[in-house]
């Protein structure tokens, strides 16, 4: 923008909300003008809910989930079966498998994943926390749930080999067709393995 | 969502997110992660652009333009040709204007238009408004400036019937071909206008 528009306070809004992911500048200055618009009911509770978020949401030191509370609500639930653990990439995929209710173990979220090209090495991602938590004798199964990318496969094999001899079983989700999808629209990658990988009806 | 994913922090701010303008609940999700993740360079400064904004905005007496003074900036401005006067639907529309440096003169905002199906009338718009801004006399021209829709076209229609003893030109903005637009990309009303309202070269 050349020139300010408005007030230094309406600018500095449309920039924060132009760094949320999904928001480019044009819907940032419609999405200021229709918190300023409705104050009340859009603006108010926003700013109230961002304040109680930076007050209260943290890291879970167990497993890497972010929640109201240290440990979080799925490491506190003794409902949950802790001998599996499933390993996901970020806080995102572990709410998507709670969504569909896929798991019902605890959970291990690596903060990223091994890319040579990011320059993204085991130390940075939570994998010594993963073998720590695996070395204390509970968990008897790591489920690599890392995205099916090949950055996401790349580091699902490195857990595997680093939980090699640590007595554990290590499986990985199952590649495929996915529910519901038509065949016309997949990639030759997924249907070359879902070939590969058929099953007897 | 069937059962809550986290705290009911978090919770709030993907529903305070989820309704703004371009962001659905998946989106939403996503902005609350990344803003969570990024607590310093995004929260934070979302939060104080907020509170800030609550504090100053405020919607100009004069034209209905908002921003952080009152007289805003527009109307304060004395190097503008108050003697013009541009009728737009929203601020989205004046602030779109003043970023193509389009007019140099006075805005006034509507805040809608006339809309018989949404039960829009002239006394809920600041129709009155201009009407008492021409009558002080310092105008000559109006332009109406609302959209090329039907119901933007009904509103300028009537604010030009209300015009018509005040003693000012009114005038709309030219319909036809947009700058840099193919006419193979372009509907059928645009051809039909532009067509009717060619010019000698």
């Amino acid at each position: 923008m050349r020139a300010p528009l408005a007030g230094p306070e309406i600018e500095r809004l449309i920039q924060a909300l132009a760094r949320l992911p999904g928001l480019g500048p044009r819907s940032a200055r419609r999405a200021a003008l229709v918190l300023i618009k409705k104050k009340d009911v859009l603006m108010h509770p926003l700013a109230e809910a961002l304040a109680a978020a930076i007050d209260k949401v943290t890291t879970c030191q167990i497993c890497g989930n972010i929640d109201s509370s240290d440990p979080c609500m799925i490491c506190r639930d003794d409902r949950r079966d802790v001998t599996t653990l499933c390993v996901v990439e970020d806080v995102a995929d572990l709410w998507a498998l709670e969504r569909a209710g896929a798991h019902r173990g605890a959970y291990h979220v690596l903060g990223g994943v091994l890319s040579a090209l990011d320059g993204v090495r085991p130390e940075d991602l939570s994998i010594g926390r993963l073998l720590a938590r695996v070395q204390e004798g509970r968990v008897r199964e790591v489920i690599l749930a890392t995205n099916a990318t090949v950055d996401g496969q790349t580091t699902a094999h490195y857990i595997a080999d680093a939980l090699e001899n640590a007595g554990v079983k290590t499986s990985r989700l199952a590649h495929g067709v996915p529910v519901g999808g038509e065949l016309d629209y997949l990639d030759d990658g997924t249907l070359t393995t879902a070939m590969k990988a058929r099953k007897p009806v």
